[in-house]
């Protein structure tokens, strides 16, 4: 029985990505290689509230691919899985291909 | 004769949820068990005023199960029992199932 | 010639409620016994004012059994009696039987 | 020549009340007589403005009887005579007999 | 060539008052004369802008006395004659005989 | 397959001018040479929104050359280049010839 | 190929003013001569955006005499010269003969 967490105002739950350290076929890659701190949304909270307490959604939404800090984020586990939830201002951008 | 506390402005009462370390049947669960910081909302204030003096309520209701920051949030004793009152925008988010 | 204080804006006036470390048979009460931080409302003042110039009226009011936060508020004398002084927001919530 | 302030925005100029520390009748008072950090309202300024631009008139008049914070007030001297300038919210509340 | 200064927003340009001491008849003064941290205003700034964009004019004028903070303010020279800059919220009130 | 990053908010992602420590003729220029902390901009944000909820658009376009602060700025990698990260409000300018 | 800046927000880029040590005839000037911290102001930015998103205009122009805090400002290099960036509502004044 899998736990869901909706967050809460302008949080993102984000599951972080950890770059391969072989290529599939098993070849090392070395360490010098690319790393950026990047992750997957799994959920995103309603939004804040403004002054006039119309809601402003959240800037990123399920499935991005996202740009990191590389400090802030609280870590949480669920289901034996680690992921971290941001404040929606903490996230740097998102990433294309 | 049991106390009943209503919380004021923003605040949620929450009791936290201990994970039992042994299963029904008696098997000590073993430490690496994923451990999570939820809890269940007993009752939650008013809600807070915006600039223009409307209520916002409270993002989370009684029976929610919420998870909780890891830090934060005032232990209280009700009857002997031991209750928590966080703010409303320091719960990171809504757990289900 | 009993001096009485009227609180400017959002404060409130407390009388601390002293738990009895006896019961009223004269049994001695267990240190354990469940302590709270709780008193009376004595007087509040008229409420702070928003952006908009209009008055906030206190969330507590005279007569109130109110839960105090563990810290804070101005301890003042009025004659010879100790009594606390709490800004509306630091008040946890209120307690009812 | 005596001088005169008009303190400026929401500033209250007070003279503190140093209570006796005899009676009239000449007797001495114990020095766990109450003692109340209280003053007289000399002159108040004209308000802040809020965000509209709205004079807030201050909270106090001259003539009331104020209790005062433990700390803080700027201590000046007028004419040889000792005054304390407080912002109005600092103000704890008034006395009344 | 003697130079003006023109203060930016809600700046006072302010001269000290140092209080003489000697009377003109040339009798010495003893130290425990009261001394008033005061000054003459000689130039003001057009005021700071609200939230709205309008102009709050700045609370005291030329030629105003005003009693100064104890510390705090800008000392510059002008024409090698001293003066100093203080934020309009800084000035303590006016003083009038 | 190159990572594209589109920034959050009024981020701006500028990639650093290193000034040349060689004349492209192969003379090695004076250390006292100026330098200056440049970048050109490869990709800016949405914006902030003001309290009304309206887009308050990014201050720099893309392409633009900018003069960066001193300190300050996310270093990030993108496809083993290097780039930087800064708020639109920290970009103390725009460069032109 | 001279290098121009056009500051950003309220930014203004000030070349500073240093007094000459020797008069015009070469005599040489005492040391209590008098210093003023002053600086012309090179070119000013949009000016900030108001909470309604209207632009307040820079409070100084381009050829102004400004007075310059004791602190604060940024130094950069353009071409070799040295200029300070400062922030509009740091430029204590402007200054006329």
């Amino acid at each position: 029985m899998a736990k869901r967490l909706i967050p809460t105002l302008n949080r993102v739950l984000v599951e972080k990505i950890i770059p391969p350290s072989k290529t599939s076929a098993g070849i090392l890659l070395p360490e010098k290689s690319p790393q950026l701190n990047s992750g997957k949304v799994i959920a995103v909270g309603p939004g804040l509230r403004d002054r006039e307490g119309k809601v402003i959604p959240v800037g990123v939404k399920e499935g991005d691919t996202v740009l990191l800090p590389e400090y802030g984020g609280s870590q949480i586990k669920l289901d034996d899985k680690e992921y971290h939830l941001y404040r929606d201002e903490d996230i740097l951008g998102t990433l294309h291909d």
